[in-house]
């Protein structure tokens, strides 16, 4: 069987369809970010990183790099084990205890990617609460998806952010059957935000856990980066909170928190949490640090806000539509595949810089896009620039409609 | 409902079974390996770690700690994005060519761990070619398992290392019907090795496509450390090889190679690549210089070798009965976990020897066993000292035997 033909036939109908991804080579340089080098076809260009999840340029802060460094040379590259194993190392109880009181819960537990945390987590709920029904946001991340699916647990789908739908959904299950409301936050490709409060108390109103991802808002909401929850006074109600230390934390790695026993439940039976090897101790020892900092540490959550609402007022101004949204997300939609990496071509080519066409699957179909992260580290010039390239090819581009 | 009440239950089950897993929190001390700090009850230990899977002591190796600290100096902490989406630096294709290169195929995609890469690749595989069936192992480990089941492909299981019945379960299969032989090189916990030859051979004649998980492989055998499949001048004719940087690497992290179009496949489709955010930089960084190191000094693997040797004949030499294998794996059976446990708690406490038990569900009930794992950087003196601790330990068990 000529295998390498099946393979090609199906990259070849992403090809056609405009969904073939080229990944963009970068080097990050620390203490340059936003700006990072760009390796492509041999050349190396400067250009400036616009749709980095690094939100808040926390994995070149020193300090965080300082606490990675002292790890490695303290303890080495590597954990040497699962968990179980001889992988558990002091640092990453500790990392624990910090996530722990991050959410003001009793535990909480690393797992080596938010992906991870998400799959083994609602995949072991799912499979080992006797007819659990778990009711899923129609937006939900695609890790929460595959853990679901993984767990063959009933599914139901609510309408995005829809309480009145999720409420007639809950209202219709059987009473006695263990139910979970899985949802996140902010959502990452709108940076729209969930209504937390109300859907938490339609759970409680039916007796259901809630499961939150707050993958893209811990560190960059709530007084102490504990996310929107915390923001909202919620934490305490939800049972629990799944997020990740590669995003606005700079590292890698992923965790849920809730109680004790809940923790020991995903820790003792999720395939996902039990064979693999531990993260390396000098991550979690960084990640620590990087939280520590952000729990008391609110400039770089405002200059943050400051530069998200300048990009938009540059965009308003520019006359280039965005979405609307209370998060730090800057989405410009354009609603085909070709078009979006013609235009993210353009700018990387002619003017340095770098965002990422967003196609599927990532966001559905019709729906592809330009996303832009601002970050404390950009400054007032590189919005200005950003917003002048823009519009030029957005003027370019109403001329070639008005010729056409 | 009182979710909490349900967590416990299952919990409860475990303890009652002995099969409830406490961890033991250790140190790693830079240059001590296998020396280590154990933290317990408040009180801090010296202990020799007898289990580790940083098998050759990579982990501290002084050019691998070197090569993070100045990745991490230069890049910083973390990839900042998912592969697509500015997640992809310079450091994961250096990587990816020295993986292609050490399994001399023509690519290789690198996964945030061993565990998602055999995860993400068998459910891609699995679920997107069409009629697929997977023939696995019966000792195949989880991550390959919950990729199958998570595929929804039909499923075969061989008995374990058994070329005859794979051959009668393959015979049996559709002619047309695309079939995935699936199996590892080095089972780690009997420390057995697969007939790799024999396997492919009768794979060939079904056109079947090979996946081999190499991960208690790679780094410790063959002339360049590229696996038995290396060793035994068998990489060409296996379709794909699957491992880790987290063991005899001692880093974090895990591929696949394979022809190019093989790797773009799971690269294009994969959940568990696409949706997760990208090792740091200085984690591919610190892995590339790992398997460089190993490619050329074949140093570690030989003292290695004579370690287990001695271990084995000490274990002979006091009349401790293991398991015989042609590995690096020591495993000595006892076959009752709440016995197991007894003794590496004795051995912990009384010897500040450090072996974890080794239960359900890493090895079926009733296997139980103590798994050690020499390494160059045991010395004699700690290989006496374990064999003397065994010797009396199963010296008070035979008289507490004759006794009752
Ligand atoms: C909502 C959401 N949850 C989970 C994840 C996975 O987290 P990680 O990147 O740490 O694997 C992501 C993105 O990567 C995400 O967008
Ligand atoms: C055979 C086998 N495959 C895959 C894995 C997973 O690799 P990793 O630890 O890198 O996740 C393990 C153990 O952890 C293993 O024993």
């Amino acid at each position: 069987m000529n295998f390498n033909a099946l393979f090609q036939a199906q990259i070849d109908t992403l090809k056609s369809e405009g969904n073939y991804r080229y990944f963009a080579e970068l080097e990050r340089k620390c203490g340059k970010f936003p700006h990072a080098a760009s390796h492509h076809d041999g050349k190396v260009q400067d250009v400036t990183v616009w749709c980095s999840n690094d939100y808040l340029g926390m994995g070149q802060n020193p300090v965080v790099i300082e606490a990675m460094c002292e790890a490695v040379t303290r303890s080495g590259t590597g954990a040497g084990g699962t968990r179980n194993i001889s992988g558990t190392n002091h640092d990453h109880l500790l990392l624990e205890r910090e996530l722990a009181d991050l959410h003001n819960k009793e535990a909480a537990l690393l797992f080596t990617s938010g992906y991870v945390s998400n799959w083994a987590a609602l995949s072991t709920l799912g499979s080992r609460l006797e007819g659990c029904i778990i009711l899923s946001d129609s937006g939900n991340h695609a890790s929460m998806i595959e853990g679901i699916r993984h767990s063959r647990a009933q599914k139901v789908i609510w309408n995005h952010n829809d309480v009145k739908d999720l409420e007639a959904k809950l209202a219709a299950l059987p009473v006695d059957a263990p139910k979970i409301v899985a949802f996140e936050s902010v959502y990452s490709m709108d940076g729209d935000i969930a209504p937390i409060r109300q859907i938490v108390e339609v759970a409680e109103k039916y007796g259901a856990m809630t499961y939150l991802d707050e993958v893209h808002a811990v560190g960059l909401y709530g007084p102490r980066g504990g996310g929107i929850a915390e923001q909202e006074g919620l934490m305490d109600r939800i049972t629990l909170i799944e997020g990740t230390l590669g995003k606005a934390y700079g590292v890698v790695g992923g965790y849920i928190t809730g109680s004790s026993v809940l923790c020991d439940f995903i820790r003792s039976f999720a395939s996902g949490f039990i064979f693999t090897t531990a993260l390396p101790p000098a991550v979690a020892a960084a990640a620590r640090v990087s939280i520590m900092h952000l729990k008391t540490s609110d400039s770089e959550r405002q200059r943050q806000r400051q530069q998200v609402a300048k990009l938009r007022a540059g965009l308003n101004r520019a006359g280039i539509p965005h979405l609307e949204n209370q998060s730090h997300i800057v989405p410009v939609m354009i609603k085909d595949p070709v078009k979006t990496k013609m235009l993210a071509d353009y700018l990387m080519d002619e003017w340095g810089i770098y965002v990422q066409p967003i196609n599927y699957p990532t966001v559905p179909k019709g729906t592809e896009r330009l996303r832009f992260t601002p970050s404390p580290l950009h400054s007032d010039a590189d919005i200005a620039y950003l917003v002048e390239a823009l519009e030029s090819l957005w003027k370019q581009c109403a001329i070639a409609h008005a010729v056409a």
